[in-house]
């Protein structure tokens, strides 16, 4: 009977059986959408999602992507609720009180969800994120270690977890080698290229009146693009000041000088975070942590 | 009553809307699967992939990524009796039996589908695809120009289009110069970095043996690794042979010496196959072929 249905090129309706079962055989991906950047272009996700992708062909899983517009509403329990996916993964979160009224709503439906990079304290929500508090430590403790002695720090915006944790490590790292934190070194970008290529002019004024002789950045991105803003100032990483960047981009690698970094398995983040929710017999569960790595080159 | 339902958060159950209507709102992405590489870290497929997000985000849809296993049936069909998506855009296609099997069974049913950078010739398939007869013809023009004379083509596998295309324009820029075409100075990669360092050797010996001065390779992957293998040989790309690689990818910009090589529009490629499908306002239909450019850099 199936053989001949089979011949016949019948197939059970599928969207029929799995409306029964409640089973898309899809993982959601919420990913942040912004006109005209090419997001798959950038290392963080394009990384995260090679690693869902392979956790995901392995559990016998679609990948359904979902952008999310900056300003529009963030129904993700609709997504459960419509049988569009089975579980979701979300990156690239804030935490602002709409994408927290949002996991409420999935945490409390219990539908299955994890974050990856981006941790929501307290919540209990499964979480893949990766050890930066560390990194950052590592990092600012490395410039020290060289001989450097006014270290200026260009973190990401508030509302990530992960700048939080940076902030942290600078300044763990500070305060061990007996310096104070000064918020007239600390800037703010927004990880892209062109934020670190506008904070060039602020920095560059640091560096001649305040004495900053290193910049920690917390991400490549913002690294390379404050190499170049800073070379317009005639001023060259690696010799005229120290700068270490975050990530391990494959940009990271292939820059003149190379960037000094902090190497993130993104990869294995998105990977873990797929297992976590497709996997028949699932790994750890709650907020896992991975280690990250100092990796030296020319800039430093 | 709407406003009730809304209030109550019911939903209609779109599986049984869309069942009725024969609509996922998904596009699908069909895209090779090769377990431990990054797809998505590719520039090739990330820019094709941001431009269909892109589109399919401004027409409403989601984006279901659909994995093909090189040895798996291809049963792309399937995809779209068991409604799982209402149009699909096939990415990496290669020109054997199963893929020509698959695609034509799409075409007999009607299903909606889309090729990107491949063409069957005569099929008369949706495809947006690139003019790389005329890129690979100004490439090997160029290098000519530059006074080289014994130039030696890296070229990808015989089962993409591109391929052929990037062969004839040699080919013609070649006969032009009245210059004969020789298979001993053709090799073949398989457009992975890896590939590229290990064709090194045979045309480290070419350049040393049988005159070779300069270099063109069917992308930036393989240029790239080329560079790097034969420096291994104490050969550096611009200075002991001219080199040109094909997509200016990133990688092309920061790599050093920095590469000269083509432009290819993927984002806009990707953008515009989406465009083709989902659309209320139709663009135009059967084959459209984007315009490429020649980017001089440092290595000619």
């Amino acid at each position: 009977m199936l053989e001949a249905a089979k011949e016949l090129g019948y197939v059970p309706n599928a969207l029929a059986q799995r409306l029964a079962r409640r089973k898309s055989g899809n993982v959601g991906v919420i990913l942040p959408f912004v006109p005209k950047v090419h997001l798959f272009s950038t290392y963080y996700f394009a990384e995260i999602l090679s690693g869902i992708g392979e956790a995901a062909k392995v559990c016998n899983y679609d990948l359904l992507l979902i952008f999310r517009e900056p300003d529009s509403p963030r129904d993700y329990a609709k997504l459960f609720r419509t049988q569009k996916v089975d579980a979701c993964i979300v990156l690239g979160a804030q935490n602002d009180s709409e994408e927290r009224a949002a996991l409420t709503e999935l945490h409390k439906e219990g539908y299955p969800f994890c974050l990856v990079n981006q941790r929501f304290e307290d919540e209990g929500y499964l979480t893949v994120d990766a050890d930066h508090e560390s990194g950052s430590y590592a990092a600012v403790q490395h410039l020290l270690a060289c001989g450097y002695k006014r270290i200026g720090f260009l973190n990401g915006p508030d509302a990530f977890s992960s700048s939080g944790d940076r902030l942290a490590g600078y300044k763990h790292a500070l305060e061990e080698a007996g310096l104070l934190l000064a918020d007239e070194i600390i800037f703010t970008g927004n990880y892209s290229r062109k934020s670190g290529y506008e904070a060039a002019k602020r920095i560059a004024e640091g560096i001649r009146s305040k004495g900053i002789d290193a910049v920690f950045a917390a991400n490549d991105r913002m690294a390379i693009g404050l190499m170049d803003g800073l070379r317009e100032y005639g001023m060259e990483a690696g010799k005229d000041y120290g700068l270490i960047g975050y990530d391990d981009s494959d940009s990271s690698r292939i820059v003149s000088p190379k960037l000094t970094t902090v190497s993130v398995p993104f990869y294995e983040m998105g990977r873990k975070a797929a297992m976590k929710l497709l996997a028949t017999e699932s790994e750890e569960t709650g907020n896992t942590i991975l280690p990250v790595e100092l990796i030296k080159r020319e800039t430093t």
